[in-house]
């Protein structure tokens, strides 16, 4: 039955998230979201990624066979740039901007759509339920801030590094980061909504 | 409630794809697949798009005050692409490969659930349910197929402009196009199966 196993799912996704935290695994960035997910009656995280820029030798951005090169959670300097651009390629060096990325785990079929109504007015309009299974239904929180730059084919440099091709590729990953504030409220309204005492003022 | 209008939906939508394709407005390449989900008796189609080239004159790529200066659904010539590098620009010019979109809507939950899997199985890998209301559930039917090229910064060109950059553009659409065959057969699996006699053999 669906969802007949979620709140086991949730105890032992809680304790990996805590063993990720202590290893150093966990992006530190989001933590505080996950955590206010977790508090959540209704739901609680699979995986995520706060955003993130990926060098990839393949043939297509998006393909599983392919090499990572680089890989940081963060904006880049264009001495990174230039080190990305100087790697050997067998393929084809594709630069990838992603923003943020939650899978998020909801109890039934009501609290999915909560979490899909919460996720697209914060503005991560790209969610959808992906699938329902014994765990719960499967709600993927995700946007369309992306880019996937060409740098190479082969060994032949196809884009300029420069400060403006830097500023581009930064400024993607920094709207993805701009998207994680505005869900960081929404989660923040939702979970705390009424239960804590205003700020004394 | 969810759906209460989805017959009515359906038959308004279907009279609108048949306008449009005798003005002329739909991509012929899709027809037979719009067709097929029309021919279920528990979906239809909202909207869709068999897989494009633009090129947008914006702040990022997805920006939805960019400008469309280039738009085409097949493969582009090289001529094609060098004219594209010469037009004039204010922001910044993106080039944009994107694979084939359908909005699905079904007629109830199992319905959508149906739609999924269908889609999941034919290589569309990150579709999901979008929203429910009186006219149904929307399926969102997509797949990681893209590549938003950076080709300028206003008038400064940041990419190089031949055969290899537009074998990539070009490959990334027909990978799109190839999950449209893969859906075509699964579709027709599901229209057909079993209510037609097979062929003699």
């Amino acid at each position: 039955m669906v969802g007949e196993r979620w709140e086991e799912a949730k105890r032992r996704a809680w304790e990996r998230l805590v063993e990720d935290l202590e290893i150093g695994y966990l992006d530190d960035d989001i933590y505080d979201i996950l955590k206010m997910f977790f508090q959540l009656p209704y739901a609680f995280t699979k995986s995520s990624c706060s955003g993130r820029i990926t060098a990839v030798d393949a043939r297509f951005p998006w393909s599983r066979d392919g090499t990572i090169v680089f890989k940081v959670h963060r904006t880049i300097t264009l001495d990174e740039l230039h080190d990305i651009m100087k790697k050997p390629v067998l393929r084809r060096l594709w630069l990838n901007v992603q923003g943020p990325i939650f899978h998020v785990m909801a109890k039934d079929l009501d609290s999915a759509m909560r979490v899909l109504r919460l996720a697209r007015e914060a503005g991560f309009k790209h969610s959808g339920i992906l699938v329902a299974n014994e765990e719960g239904w499967l709600v993927e929180l995700t946007t369309g801030v992306r880019a996937n730059l060409l740098l190479k084919d082969g060994n032949k440099e196809l884009m300029i590094a420069n400060e403006s091709t830097l500023n581009a590729i930064n400024e993607v990953l920094l709207e993805g980061k701009r998207r994680l504030e505005a869900l960081r409220r929404a989660l923040a309204e939702e979970a705390g909504g009424g239960a804590e005492p205003p700020e004394a003022g």
